[in-house]
């Protein structure tokens, strides 16, 4: 199955941003709680939550979409009659994987609406969107493509990691050490996803790598490990800047820290004050 | 071995029979809990468990009956002096696999007699079962049927899932997402044994899929997440069915939500009440 | 490496009966704290865990010496200087298998004594041992012996299942599933290695099974899940026998099931009577 | 990829002098928090593991310098441009596996700064760095050298072992069992590097053991098995020297203990007194 550039780059994107989303979050929810000392989810922080899953879910149908109905796409056909055979599955293979994340982005919405679904079944859907992602880039049909292989495979330990860490979330939920882990993952995959593209379809044209070269093998396997340090550095440096915008916040311009976590300000404030968000922070 | 199409329809018909069961049992017992605030199991719930060890204990004592005594069957033979060989070792596979789940529904009715097992034995034992079962597929002689092995893996994978699932329950009792997740995997494993059925022995006749065509491995394990999907969905639409008639039954039928789960409207009365269960309930 | 019918039977008999001996125990223990509602452990049960690490302190060495000087065994000699290579190395990997459990045995006699170890590294150091006898028989050198390869991996099954449940026992101890869980992977480990004895080194004299041959693979494979419902079975009887006789004796002859367990009656006593327990007994 | 005798001794070293030191101080740590019934962390243990954070990153960096200046090595260089390929990647192999030491040292230090990150973070830098090494150690290039790979695998072993080990701690903190894990995990690690060196690239010069030669096989096996039978043996007699220090210290000079673990000394004394340590201690 080819990769293409393009779309090896969209799917990193959007990996990479939820983990750079997620590394400004769940730091300053952290800073926020120890500071309050109140963990009950509020209002707001709901707010955020559905509106991540808003936004997983239509990223994931945008996604659906454009695989089946871009021009080379199988436009919802699945067996071509001429030919007597399966149509190009490659696009069907991500139709697949990106239904999943709808789903879990309908979980998440649903799970902060009035009716009450089990805690934890958000956490529960992301994992399975991540184990399925992970099964179908394992059974691949990767013909000859070493190469290919050996880099689907290190994606693969990406995927499982968060998937297992989204999994602990399901019993130890608001855990910051899993939270960051899960983030590090996203950020692993996003970059990595890039990484994929060029290597095995350089957007400047011309073939990928060489699939027979042993020492492409040894120096991926290292690349591997350093994007895993970037996305590490990121998430520190990500978490170093918003603590320290969050404490100049509170010190001087008390009402500007709306904008990251507008729900945890209202919170501090009446029943009333939730229906004037941005007003209600100077009656502080 | 051979896999016969109406062998492998009513093993994932049993399968998929407790999947429904329980997408409709879980729910409610998770939303009457909720509501009463009572934790401790009742006496109807007890009625219930007990019912469906029984049930599965009965499946299963058929099952080898039948895989035994069949014509083709080996008659509770194992070794043909004949031809100084095992006799066809395909339905002694099954008898195994079945036996297990006899043993684990034993344990289910035993464990809610008055004889006090420790608790977490019945969920032991259905894990063990499962197990035994994912060993077996995963140990068959497949021969050079790549295909088939690539199905039975698949369904490995749904079996694992599903033991570990139950495996943790043992500690982690009455937990609603692991009860949803144990749904979930024997609804897909249901499924995927009718969708083996079709692939390796179509009912309708003629040979199966073909076994070297790399674009069928694709499509299969496309098709086991679409499986998955749809046991997903069904879990969710019952469970949603199940939750409103609940809510018209408590406004409205109040005696009528004695079918589903008695002994919860059983235990709000006294302990004479248990002998009239149906009457009982008017006198709320 | 040949495998000798004695040395199998021999090892399985020991992992048998400490399986049997558990399978006494650990129900009775479950019976009397749960009549009882004391958790703390007595002066006796001590005695009998320092009683049963000695015991398998003491097989542990008894192997290593017959490992060591029977023979034809390497007499503690490792590297041959006539052949200018390794001496038979089956012996040196059962004595290193042997030392991890004499390890244990030790760890179990130290823990109990008044050196205050810290809880749990009994339970550790039997994990250790069964990793390391696991290990030891998955890297072992099979050759063209496939059969003999297959018989130990489902032996390697059953003990990184019970490596890993004794692991679980170190944070969740005294926990009757576990317990009974770890027991009847020593009955299967026993009673499977009282079956690849038979199968590849027949006492009656004669050559082992054909390697070849695909059913006995698949019989085989049966035969192990067989063995492991034997298991429960035994353990099942053990526990119910052990119950009846615990209640006989609660009833009937209050002093005798001191054999038995006899820690739990001396605690009944002031501190005193500990030095007088059969007599003790009768004050009751 | 060769190994040089001088590096894997260093690497070994670097483990060994860890697990050594640990054998030490968390037996030590345990027997104070019994006698003294404190839990919570004291601002001298909080220095101890500043300074093991310190030496951590100070050996990674020392290592990452060594192995990028050498005469043979890359000198930052990654790809060269005479040859159009890789440079000799060994060396970046091992720099990328020290670097993920350096940002866990440096985590260790700023996780006990004023700071105040996540309890946990330092654990799972240890356990992400532990992961890395072994997943490089996993995907190394051996060629056709099978004796390297099997000697790596089981070094892998011990690699995942500890790595797992400090994932559970993150969760578990101050687990006396876990922490003693990771140190016979450590001092394995260490020994087996040692050994590793003396097959691959023996110090008295000559070429490496056998490659072929499948008893070499089964004795490294073996020879895996006793370094772990002496890295416990190690870890007990360090326990125990330890343990009679401290309670001779204790009875008799009881203000030499300051050595070992001065810090515990320190929190007895008041505010003031962590200025004087030595002076202090005459105090009591």
């Amino acid at each position: 199955m080819p990769t293409s550039f393009l779309g090896s780059a969209l799917r990193g994107t959007f990996f990479f941003i939820f983990g750079l989303w997620w590394s400004v979050r769940y730091p300053l929810k952290y800073l926020r709680r120890k500071t309050n000392a109140e963990n009950q989810p509020s209002y707001g922080l709901r707010r955020v939550e559905v509106f991540e899953g808003a936004v997983k879910a239509f990223f994931a149908l945008a996604g659906i979409l454009v695989e089946q109905f871009v021009p080379s796409g199988p436009h919802l056909m699945l067996y071509s009659p001429k030919t007597h055979s399966w149509t190009d599955l490659t696009h069907w293979h991500y139709t697949t994987m990106y239904l999943f994340f709808l789903l879990s982005g309908i979980v998440d919405v649903v799970s902060h609406s009035p009716l009450k679904l089990p805690l934890g079944l958000d956490r529960l859907s992301l994992s399975v969107a991540l184990f399925m992602e992970g099964l179908l880039f394992c059974f691949r049909n990767y013909g000859d493509a070493a190469l290919d292989q050996h880099l689907h495979s290190l994606l693969a330990f990406a995927i499982f990691a968060g998937a297992l860490c989204v999994l602990l979330e399901v019993f130890l939920r608001d855990h910051i050490i899993l939270e960051c882990l899960r983030t590090s993952t996203f950020l692993l995959q996003g970059s990595w996803l890039w990484q994929i593209g060029f290597v095995l379809s350089p957007p400047w044209g011309g073939p990928g790598w060489d699939q027979t070269d042993s020492s492409n093998f040894s120096f991926l396997t290292m690349c591997f490990c350093w994007h895993y340090a970037g996305a590490l550095i990121t998430l520190a440096a990500n978490a170093a800047v918003s603590r320290c915008c969050n404490e100049s916040c509170q010190l001087r311009f008390g009402d500007i820290d709306v904008e990251l976590d507008c729900g945890l300000c209202i919170r501090k404030k009446g029943s009333g004050g939730a229906l004037l968000p941005e007003g209600g922070t100077e009656e502080k």
